[in-house]
């Protein structure tokens, strides 16, 4: 039996995160040739939030998407070119009508993990094209196992082909992992998918773990390239499959290469594990939060780690960035 | 039920595989005072391949062991000091006798994996000084399961009052600690232990996996400096502890500051996992030859990668550094 697993890479969009969303064409040109022709399925590219989330209050990309995604198309060959949709970020007419009639071949609509609603008519959509179309459930460690089947089920009815669930926080163990995807495999049709955070060292190991519960989708990046403390590293992904018997169809030694390629040409710095981001993964806060945090921390000269606890205890998502600022204040305020 | 987990902190030993056996007394100092005050239990110090181990075929130490070992003395008070000895470095008459004069407390005695009757006589004297004694088992992906046994039960009747197999390669998957420690832990009498390293991105997992194996003791580094890929990060390490409800007696928030301490005075670079150490990792190849295959790599052109895989199939381990050219002018031999 061949155990075959889907990788999707979204080095060019999660990485987007790690640095402000300044990744500019030259590079993304660079990357999806190296990612092409190691033989990456997938190559997700956009802004850190995904398709027309380019704005003040997330952050303004470098290059516009339709240049990041005719850059893309026009340097992969083989592999599919994919993007993140958060609907409320993206509307349908003003993007993505654009992204697939410039050749976008795989779609994942995202929504928090307790709002598939909202992704009903951008599924259509994509199904109405003949685009690919996933689901995908953010921030899956704020909802039980039960409800992220509802929810997945939902996005199964709307059109989904598969459903993947985000670590966004990097707070997941693989025992977390297992009984979730373990769940949702039971409780869908369509395949199911893992993207992991590194904020407790465990990308890898959670990775291996959903596969190893039954998820046949899995998302790595070069060097773990991604939001806080980073994605699930690719490369690393891919050897420990082979060693385990599982075909990527990833040429290792060209994955490694392009690893290399992307830390020279498309990093300013490797994503460690830094101290706050463990603590944003103990207390389940978007690893998107990271920059943020710490500039308005220093700023105010309160401790990032306080900010991210009571993050948590809030149970801030992505989008709610302004949080951050009134926490902060409520934290300075409870010091008097 | 307190579940107790014992950590030993080899970042002023394993992480000056990282930098070339260059951690200067200020360094040992300052990063010495922020573990104890982070209730670290035992703090490991000297160079990469321990007591008495400077020497010009495996690295000059910045410092000779006196000086490491009256610093970090100096400034540990709760923090029991340790050391990593293996017999053919390190000589009772010679080494020994002057660190334990010097006041260590812990001595790990470590041999290759299939080599444990070396071990004897200095097991033998540290027991006989009153000090604590452990035996470890290098390399230990090398052996299988039975032979580790066979090799632990002959340091426990030795005197080790506790056995730790590392992961010198950083070439295990959980499964394959979950098999080993399990055998060791039904094989002995004393404590059993795991010394990660993250070549293939499962130190954190790999550990956890050995605690929930039956193991008692762990090794993890600051930010995981340490040899290739580096080891467990320790401050990762205590955050998911404690998150699974085990105890260690380290305060999260001054380990983390701690880790930032180290990151920002020891640390020229923080690990990253490198294409190469993967590849290291997969091959079985010790940690500490990273930087000596990169740099023979350079100098004659032939591809790093090549040189792990033959540095592998031919079985090497640590001492054997010399071989590194042998297989480089195979290789390039081969090629014409």
């Amino acid at each position: 039996m061949i155990k075959q697993i889907l990788i999707s890479d979204p080095t060019l969009r999660d990485g987007n995160h790690a640095c402000a969303h300044q990744l500019n064409a030259e590079q993304i040109a660079i990357y999806a040739e190296a990612a092409d022709k190691a033989g990456v399925p997938i190559v997700e590219v956009g802004h850190g939030n995904g398709l027309g989330a380019s704005s003040l209050q997330v952050g303004l990309s470098k290059e516009d998407d339709k240049t990041i995604l005719e850059t893309a198309r026009k340097h992969l060959n083989k592999s599919k070119l994919g993007i993140h949709v958060i609907p409320g970020f993206a509307t349908i007419k003003r993007d993505l009508v654009n992204a697939i009639d410039i050749g976008v071949d795989v779609i994942r609509v995202a929504s928090h993990c307790t709002e598939a609603d909202i992704t009903q008519r951008h599924l259509g959509y994509v199904r109405e094209r003949g685009k690919e179309a996933y689901g995908v459930l953010m921030m899956s460690h704020m909802a039980s196992a039960s409800v992220l089947v509802e929810e997945a089920q939902k996005m199964e009815l709307y059109g989904a082909e598969g459903i993947i669930i985000m670590d966004s926080a990097g707070a997941y163990l693989p025992s977390d992992v297992q009984e979730k995807i373990s769940a949702l495999v039971n409780g869908l049709k369509v395949p199911v998918g893992f993207h992991a955070h590194n904020n407790l060292g465990m990308a890898i190991a959670n990775s291996i773990m959903a596969i190893e519960s039954g998820a046949k989708i899995l998302d790595g990046t070069a060097r773990g390239f991604g939001a806080g403390a980073g994605n699930a590293q690719l490369e690393v992904l891919v050897a420990v499959l082979e060693k385990m018997g599982y075909v990527t169809g990833i040429d290792l030694y060209k994955i490694l290469d392009a690893s290399d390629i992307a830390e020279k040409e498309i990093m300013s710095i490797v994503p460690t594990i830094k101290s706050d981001s463990i603590v944003s993964g103990l207390s389940g806060v978007f690893s998107g939060f990271a920059k943020h945090v710490t500039r308005i921390s220093n700023e105010y000269e309160v401790d990032p780690r306080d900010v991210y606890r009571e993050l948590g205890k809030r149970k801030i998502v992505g989008g709610q960035e302004d949080m951050i600022i009134e926490v902060v204040m409520d934290l300075i305020r409870n010091r008097k």
